[in-house]
């Protein structure tokens, strides 16, 4: 697999494999290009473009087979491993990402979440104790930790994010509203959600949509 | 103002706003696309184009002057208005969205609440009373709703999607894990939390961040 693949086709990957999941489970086992770009509004040069990156071309007037593709695009995106989780912040979204059971479905499993709040710490959330977050170092050289998923306010989590970072976790996922600085050998993927709001905002604003 | 400018560039407007925010909240009230390259890792060649689009023009040996632009930027993306947002699905996602604070601050607030669970029909989430999704068609008659914010299970988003249309609700923020066939007037922001955690995994996976 080639390294210089960009992120925009990466981020393209999930949404493959969304799509190609649902044919699978219809019973459709094999699609052209252009029948995949007319599902995904993306045009058909740009799929095939898209896969060729990943070693994955479509045969001649057969097209795709379905479920090659699919395992490939797993085995790309790294899915065929499971993953343990942390949650940083236990409040409110913290909670609903923890009840998101399609996340285990993927292979991301919650094993620890870390706390200030006293009046919480020692209590369970879906079985799972909330720890004092000064123990996250322990807790990290006993039991492998993937990713640290940081739903805490915005002005602690550059400081949360080196501590993560000190305890050897490689993978952040960042819901606070700011920017990280990346430290070396780690990989933040944010989720801005007051952005994404704004971008609605902006669409609802202009023409952007008015075709 | 153009309307040819990409969704790409839109998306970074967000990101512009956030820094200037807090460029200006620390005093800073100049910054040149160099400083503020370094600060975004973003060119300042590209900063340039991006700001230009708007006709937001620094000017040599001065810069941008950042409250200036703050404000075209607050204008272009739509946040001098106030908008109504409805609640639909009042699980664990869609309460932390009730609770998230940054919206109010930006003018998004939510108005209304509706769920299809008869147990909590009738209750309050922050003195707004969760209603029954079929009282929808009345509601947004009687009340000005600019965005529905959909938390509901992927099977049937779109439904609940046409039933939003139908209201003349024109702004979807869409949390599903699916993609919503899009009917002409409305615009859909899609928050895909799997496709982002699924980038992660790939991060995690390949040398991608290895530089």
């Amino acid at each position: 697999m080639s390294n210089k693949v960009s992120l925009a086709v990466i981020r393209r990957l999930p949404r493959y494999y969304r799509f190609l999941s649902d044919l699978l489970e219809n019973g459709i086992t094999r699609i052209s290009s252009k029948e995949l770009s007319a599902k995904m509004d993306i045009t058909a040069s740009q799929i095939r473009q898209d896969l060729n990156n990943f070693g994955c071309f479509g045969q001649q007037g057969y097209g795709y087979n379905v479920e090659i593709l699919l395992r490939e695009i797993k085995d790309i995106l790294g899915l065929n491993n499971t993953y343990n989780l942390i949650l940083v912040g236990a409040g409110n979204l913290g909670q609903a990402l923890l009840n998101y059971a399609k996340f285990e479905k993927r292979g991301f499993n919650f094993t620890g979440i870390f706390d200030i709040n006293p009046k919480i710490i020692g209590s369970k959330i879906r079985g799972i104790e909330v720890r004092d977050i000064d123990t996250l170092e322990q807790f990290a050289s006993e039991n492998k930790v993937d990713i640290a998923v940081l739903t805490i306010p915005a002005n602690i989590t550059q400081s949360i994010y080196r501590q993560v970072v000190s305890c050897g976790i490689k993978g952040v996922w960042n819901f606070s509203n700011t920017e990280l600085k990346e430290e070396k050998g780690t990989m933040i993927e944010n989720v801005h959600l007051t952005d994404s709001l704004m971008t609605l905002a902006y669409k609802l604003n202009s023409d952007f949509n008015n075709k």
